[in-house]
Formats: C-alpha cells, structure tokens, sequence
C-alpha cells in the first residue's frame, strides 16, 4: 500500500533524528526524501562499494556485517525503526565500510547526496540541522567503538 | 613573538583542512580563531570532562590517551602540525573522549562551539564547508577504528 504524502510527513515527525526540527522544516526536508519498500535478504550496500545515499529505517530490521578474517562476514549491528544508515556516504567520497542487508521486509526513506547538496543549497538553514544529526550519529558511534574496544586498548 | 593577523591567515592556508577553501573564505573564518602558545606537558583536554572547543596543531606534537583497564593512559594517537583535534565537542553535548596533552611546546589554533555556531549563523556558506570537514574528519576516524579491530571482529 502506497504511503500518502501526509503519511510520509508524520512517519519523518516521529523519527527521533527530527526532533528538533518544526514542522515547516518536516516538511520541507521531507520533499528531499524517497520511500521504498525492500524484500528481505535485499543487499542495500556492499562493503568497499561506493555509496551516494543514506537511509533512515521505518520499518523493519537491516543487518550490518564487515568481511573479517577469512573473508567471513561478521554481524556488528542490527538497526531497527529510527535508525538512519550509511551517512558517511553523503559526507566524504570513500567506499562503503560495512554491507548492509534487510534482515526482514523493510520500508526505508531514502535521501541521496545530490538531493543532499540541494538541501544545502537551497535551505540552508535546515541543511546545517540536518548535517549537524549526521556528523552527532557519527561521532557516536566512533565513541561507541572506542568504548567497544577500550580494554584492550 | 605575536603573529601578525596576514600570518595567521597564511597559516590557516597552509592547512589542508581549508584546502578547498578560497582566500576569502580563509580570511572571513581567521576571525573566527584565536591563536595560542601551550607549554609541553600541558592538560588541554581530559577524558571525561565537557568540551567547547576544537583546536588545529599549527606547530608542535599532541598525545591523545584513553584510560584503559586498571587505570593506565594508553596513547592511541599523535597529532602534529595540521590535525584537528576535539570536533565531536562543537557536534555533540558529550564529554571528552580522550585525554590530549601536549607532548612538545605547541601552537594551536581554536575554534570554541560559540565561534562555530556564529559562523553557522552569520556565514551558513562557509560555516557548512568548515562542518562538512569537520564531519569527515570523524567519520574518517570511524573508519580507521573499524579497520584497526576488523581482524578481532
């Protein structure tokens, strides 16, 4: 079932990335965005691919695995309804870092790094909130991984 | 001995952080900075306490260390002339994850969280470009902590 534009608006207003934006900039941030529907067992990226767009699960579950030793792959996360995956694709031109795959059917909101840059262009008032929740998701998952791996250290 | 303001505008070019920033740009945020002299051995952060300000290492060496089991400092990293260092403070409301000391005499450049979000608000152009760095500057991070523990994954 196609989702409504309203729908969509009221999807993007209860993810918790957008609770510091109003409801004009909801709005118009979610003109940026793109819905999809994914089978399960999709391949959203590849490690070492190069990656132009994040996504922000609605609903679902995606899986994020990293090639280890012996080429098998090993699960690091599970991201659920919320979550927003694959941001540093829209922020530096280097190649995916993990694989990502829907666990079970999933609904995704897509944003590209062109329509990024548009975003940061054209409102960019709204652009820099949006940026600033990226670089903050980054920068908590570098702290989650120190703190991962601070006993050995 | 004081560097003249046409100095510290020379030097901030000479970063490669503001490789993609015209000599306008540089000139608007230098007023943004202030310069400082730091002795050796000086606590510019530690591990735990709140964080409003980044700094570039424009001469000297700085030693990053996290505190690991039984309370031991640790070095994770050196930094010298060019790094940025301490971004996820002007990002996030977290407190420092690390300890950086200066490990020679230093000069460094700071940015405090109120100097960014003026130059978000004043400049929003240039402020973006300065918060994109910024951003991937961290996500880099994540990706070389990644790498360095991918064989333990």
């Amino acid at each position: 079932m196609e989702r409504t534009r309203e729908n969509v608006i009221n999807v993007v207003k209860g993810l918790p990335f957008f609770d510091s934006f109003s409801d004009d900039e909801i709005r118009m941030f979610t003109q940026y965005l793109s819905l999809r529907q994914v089978d399960e067992g999709t391949v959203l990226f590849s490690e070492g691919e190069m990656g132009d767009y994040l996504f922000f699960v609605i609903d679902g579950m995606v899986e994020v695995s990293l090639t280890g030793d012996g080429k098998k792959h090993r699960i690091i996360a599970n991201f659920g309804p919320g979550a927003s995956v694959g941001e540093m694709a829209l922020l530096d031109d280097y190649e995916r870092s993990a694989t990502v795959r829907t666990a079970t059917p999933c609904e995704i909101l897509i944003l590209t790094k062109y329509k990024f840059d548009k975003i940061l262009d054209e409102q960019p008032k709204t652009g820099i909130k949006v940026l600033k929740g990226l670089a903050k998701n980054i920068s908590l998952r570098l702290r989650a991984s120190q703190g991962r791996f601070k006993d050995i250290l």
